[in-house]
């Protein structure tokens, strides 16, 4: 059983972190800057974006998660996102590493750098390293720390996102905390955004990433704001064994659990960040059932809830269910559009919108009830087979186009 | 030489038309139906939405334009697309098509039917057929006539779209119109939107369509608005050989100038639709030069007029070069970012803002400038084999997601 608590990361045994700000950003009050510390070195597993376009600091992580088997410290900075900044770019990703590990007295190689903001410019390195420095003496393992951490990596964000989690693996009770941000520039391909799970279960490495890698294409996968695949899209686990629990290292009850578990949190942090998409004012999940195999069902799911003219009508309350059907149309998913079934739900009720693939006449009056609520989603049966799927998505706003047409100033 | 003069698709011999209010659309005074007609039957070539969604009308003139020779008539309907509608909506197409080849007492098999606007309603019947009743008495070869036309056809376009050319075959003087609609669910993969194009010239069938799907893929398929690809997307040709120039049944120059009057007309067309964007402010074209091949080079150039990212910046006169890098590396492309030069331009001037995948410092004061004007190009050179590709696209408003909030209204 998975019982959801009160914290973040540094609700997991031996974590602290700390978060504050360094003066990267605009503005005089923004925290900038977080800094996430295990007492011992963890298992580390991680997922990166897969675009070509790959920032230094996952070009950095990803060479660590794949040569290392273990990470000790992650550092993220907000406002800048170190992407298309060639050599210099991955330089300033190693120095940052290279100054947290002499604070910490760690090898550089222990530490893993995030960076999010505006692609294109240099760090200012004199603001990072001076923000390295003051993060190391404020770590802690409060819940503030966590607060402040999970504040500190947020941009155009309007909340922050974090969980915490515990479970029990052979009667010893363990914890998992994460916390992410993304709010645009959001069409997750393999990682995401940023992701920071820590757990105090110990877990053989290969393990731990091969979950990783079911998990976050089940969940953060699935999630889209805008259609854009982000430079720097991360997913990090780090798992210290500091809860006692015996390791975990073949298949069964264990592994499980605790797959379970990273399940529920990255599903929370994924929905979140979909809830909480650039200007959205709605969460819009899209469940497809009945698809003949797993990727037809991914593929008309995340189609439905990538559509701009989907999302424009779910934002106007519009039971326009046309441009869902012409967006599952043009998914390239092979299946017989003259079967599907499509009904809107919502804590107001439900409504049954399209049959065999035609619109029967409906009342408009009670469309409009059901597609006010803050969370919408179309249950989508193609009557074509057993497997399903899950994508979630937001609404198209004014607020996304001001907040991205004026996104630097 | 391809010289433009005014007109539209009553400038080739022998074509007539007319545009009228049928009483489809909401309103008293907006035209919804329009007919197009050869005084003889006209060689037909058409490409269509690859959507598995596909429109009843789609799906008819797809049989025709496979299994006849000729076509000598068109009826296009807006307000209502006739797109998941079932068999209900296959029949209603054939009866629209069989009411105007009893009016103009030519074989149902001559008539092609076209239908735009919301999907998942049937067409009222009564108002369609006497629709058609009406266009009949009404068509005339005059400039007002192709004028009404153009206009009846559209949606929530905010300027009628057609262009004519004269060019000389065999020392013959021969005419080509065109007109066409599209705003939103632009993003054409195949066919298109809705683009009528008649011509005196008398060319083969088969080469014909030949030519038609390579100028439609350099063109139309090279636009888009939202990325939605439609249910509905349709680009006829029809040619009668009324200008009495040889029959062009071979390779050769003659097929060549034909050739390039199509693409001066689909391109004129294609942009103008990218232009009228719902919404739109801007023309954003992308410009790719120096590709290793023709897929790369249309992939990247694709890539950047479709992220909404990208064009939220053009939309805020926003130098933020870090999105459109990002919408290439996202797009599937194989490339080296590092070699990316890109340089902005306009009528104002240009501004080198990528150089080896960086951004080295510019004057923000001087983008601002060069960003101001309505048609801005992305000049992309990717210092990687000289093949080049363009693609058209417009910037993303607040009032794109005000038309599409609540289009049905």
């Amino acid at each position: 059983m998975i019982t959801v608590i009160d914290g973040g990361v540094t609700a997991p045994k031996g974590f602290l972190a700390a978060g504050l700000r360094a003066g990267i950003k605009p503005g005089k009050t923004n925290k900038d800057m977080a800094m996430i510390y295990s007492e011992v070195p963890a298992t580390v597993a991680g997922t990166f974006t897969r675009n070509k376009v790959t920032a230094a600091p996952v070009c950095w992580d990803k060479k660590l998660v794949e040569t290392e088997e273990t990470a000790q410290a992650v550092i993220v900075n907000t406002g800048i996102a170190n992407a298309a900044t060639g050599a210099q770019g991955l330089k300033n990703s190693e120095l940052t590493a290279e100054e947290a590990g002499k604070v910490l007295r760690i090898p550089k190689e222990q530490v893993l750098v995030s960076s999010t903001g505006v692609i294109g410019f240099q760090l200012p390195m004199d603001v990072i390293l001076e923000g390295v420095s003051k993060l190391a003496p404020a770590l802690s393992d409060s819940r503030q720390a966590a607060l402040d951490a999970a504040t500190a990596i947020l941009t155009t964000d309007t909340h922050k996102k974090e969980i915490a989690v515990q479970f029990t693996i052979d009667g010893v009770t363990c914890t998992m905390g994460g916390m992410s941000k993304g709010s645009g520039m959001i069409h997750p391909n393999m990682g995401t955004m940023l992701c920071f799970i820590m757990t105090d279960v110990d877990i053989d490495k290969t393990l731990l990433q091969k979950k990783l890698r079911e998990v976050v294409d089940e969940t953060y996968n699935m999630v889209s704001v805008d259609g854009d695949t982000s430079t720097n899209d991360t997913v990090l686990v780090l798992a210290n064994g500091r809860s006692g629990a015996a390791k975990i290292d073949s298949e069964g009850e264990a592994l499980d659990t605790f797959t379970e578990a990273l399940m529920e949190v990255c599903t929370y942090l994924a929905k979140q960040t979909a809830q909480d998409g650039e200007g959205a004012t709605r969460l819009f999940t899209a469940h497809v059932t009945g698809a003949p195999d797993r990727e037809t069902a991914r593929t008309l799911a995340k189609s439905i809830i990538t559509s701009n003219l989907t999302k424009a009508a779910i934002f106007g309350k519009d039971a326009n269910m046309g441009r869902l059907l012409c967006a599952m149309g043009y998914s390239g998913a092979e299946y017989d559009p003259s079967l599907v079934d499509v009904t809107m739900c919502s804590k107001a009720g439900s409504i049954k919108l399209v049959v065999g693939g035609t619109m029967p006449p409906f009342s408009e009056e009670e469309a409009l009830k059901i597609l006010e609520p803050e969370e919408i989603t179309a249950e989508v049966e193609l009557h074509q087979g057993d497997v399903e799927a899950t994508a979630w998505g937001c609404d198209l706003t004014y607020d996304y186009v001001k907040i991205n047409a004026d996104y630097r100033s």
